[in-house]
């Protein structure tokens, strides 16, 4: 697909395009189409959300923040964190502009071009593509499908086989985007004790640490957070976008080591300086609102889980297991192997928009990924109808 | 001052943290100084501007947009751009999360590990920072200061010899932070004939180009727009922030030839995505300002600048040209070598926040800067008195 242009990088040229938006593209203009495909909930964000952002605008912050973001958000953030984790200090933390800017900020801060990275995949495309756009070399290592199941599990002892002292950055997205896997703590502690051994970094997308239905004490996926020491050499990525209904507003953070915060502000000046202080309001706003939002988000989340794998697992053919974390349903349909293919005409003829399973790799080809962020229930039993028409089962 | 981390890249730990920082750290918690080291108005965004994304809020448009931005912010982008410049289709178009971020693009989608990249200097330190974070190559190419005036002047034919088909990227920036140093016409037209020859790309940072006083057509200081052809390896990057008092807002647009929006877009997705809705909003209300807004802050902005350089000039020992853009009177003062220690004395000592020269580079050793977007005439008035006090003269 990608036309060689010897104006730009080939390795930017080399990133695949989103598979994603070219299913989408194939129903450009129609309104008649029930799109599952994005990894966003059709939710409006939070009144006392949107409201903290006007009065912040009200009040004329329209002026350069710091770097790292408010002093006063990256305190409530160390209290919301606290409320999950051992206690960080602000002084370990940066605001940054989106979830995904926090893990480019990353890769930026550990990446030379030559640099091995290694990723569990299937994964969403743009961790993958950090790496690369720095030069790095990335190498996948995919988890494991129980045939049986449809689950996704991680092969713990092929993984620390592959993480060897030229390993620069192991790279984790659990629970997962698009599986739902989600790692354990022990095999969190094994995979920690392995990089201290071979001095290698591990980052930590954990954006749906929040959206976690396995039974836990503190309603939280089990996160490095957790086990790391202040000088480990871990990096966790978050987000505001899944756990508060804020995808739009590109507001996230990073947990560093001690002592690289100051690293992370320069790289933080040269990407996008700061976030608007308004989103930071934003930000600021939902923190307050999380003791009783987010248990009540995860609890609607886990009734649209269910129903919508009670649905798929209903269809003949179709292999789908229960995900602990995140907000997809991942499956596969027998005699389907072309994602791409089936997701196309499934928009097309039928008016269900999937994302394919190839956008998250070539692990993912023959699977469809559904997002089940949906306000309303019966929403996702009209996309059931239409895979069911589709299917003619 | 760096002190070495074997954790992170040395590439990372190279760049030089902002000494205007520095500055500004010798007088936290100060309430008593008089501030112009920022390159940023006092002045809180127009109403107008911030109600439209107040609105957008309240519509709930708090959700992912296209990575190149909203087409109805496009389309509105090449209709001011028209006003100005030869007629740019939106299809070359990629709006931004900052105009730093616009030229973090830029340097992502050309420069590889070892790639040259000259840039002429002194310079905002984030330009040169931006390749040096891709694993390039920084060449510096210094202008040349008039020994009476203190005008700062390209040296065209140095520039010639030194932009070879081994340089990657020829970095601009015109007008120019900090020196006021402006492009002309002639000097774009053989730049731009001898890249085509060499191969060599132009990124040319224009932020400042509304903020131009010498008398012109358009209003509008020498762009590369006027003279490119879509297919020339030209990119040109812009900002609100500058030119419709947006700074915290971080929303900024690219120039780009024709035939790479996608490969921009890619790029955009694993930065950050896209910019908010909202705020994309407020660039959409902006531009319907620019037509009587833009001319006004321009005609305050040269009101300020004279009367800053001129209260500059009348102090003695004091070497200051009237700079033809952008918005800082760049200065020299007899028997201060040392820009950093006399800026940190200067707001120690005497409650006046300026720049040091240094922060843009070796160049701009033994030079101030000091910001003139100040809404109050009278703030500047009081920040001269401070330095002639300071320098007792």
């Amino acid at each position: 697909m990608t036309v060689t242009d010897p104006r730009i990088r080939s390795a930017v040229q080399a990133l695949p395009g989103s598979r994603i938006r070219e299913v989408a593209n194939a129903a450009m203009g129609r309104s008649d189409v029930l799109a599952f495909w994005f990894g966003e909930s059709d939710e409006v964000t939070p009144q006392p959300i949107r409201d903290a952002a006007a009065q912040s605008l009200a009040a004329g912050e329209t002026f350069y923040s710091h770097n790292l973001g408010l002093a006063s958000l990256r305190e409530a953030l160390a209290g919301y964190l606290a409320s999950l984790h051992p206690a960080v200090s602000p002084a370990r933390l940066a605001v940054t502009s989106s979830g995904v800017s926090a893990l480019m900020l990353a890769m930026q801060l550990l990446v030379d071009a030559g640099d091995e990275v290694l990723a569990v995949t299937p994964v969403w495309p743009n961790l993958t593509a950090q790496p690369a756009v720095l030069g790095g070399v990335v190498k996948r290592l995919p988890l494991t499908v129980e045939p049986g199941t449809g689950r996704w599990t991680l092969d713990l002892q092929r993984t620390l086989d592959a993480v060897t002292p030229h390993t620069r950055v192991l790279l984790l997205n659990a629970p997962n985007n698009p599986t739902g896997w989600t790692l354990s703590r022990a095999e969190q502690q094994t995979l920690l004790d392995h990089c201290r051994r071979t001095g290698t970094w591990i980052v930590a997308d954990e954006v749906y640490e929040r959206l976690y239905y396995a039974p836990s004490a503190s309603g939280c996926a089990p996160s490095f957070l957790d086990i790391a020491e202040p000088q480990d050499r871990v990096i966790v990525a978050h987000s505001f976008s899944k756990s508060f209904l804020m995808t739009g507003w590109r507001l996230g953070w990073l947990v560093l080591p001690e002592g690289l915060a100051d690293q992370a502000a320069k790289l933080i000046e040269f990407s996008s300086s700061c976030a608007p202080v308004f989103v930071q309001r934003a930000g600021e706003a939902a923190l307050q609102l999380a003791q009783g939002f987010v248990p009540a988000l995860q609890a609607q989340m886990q009734q649209r889980r269910d129903q919508l794998v009670g649905g798929l697992q209903a269809i003949p053919g179709i292999r789908v297991a229960v995900p602990d974390g995140g907000m997809y349903a991942f499956f596969a349909v027998e005699g389907q192997p072309d994602s791409l293919a089936f997701a196309k005409q499934l928009v097309r003829d039928h008016g269900l928009g999937l994302a394919p399973g190839v956008a998250f790799g070539p692990e993912g080809e023959g699977w469809l990924r559904w997002c089940f962020a949906s306000r309303e229930a019966a929403r996702l039993d009209a996309g059931l109808l239409r895979l069911r028409q589709a299917l003619g089962r």
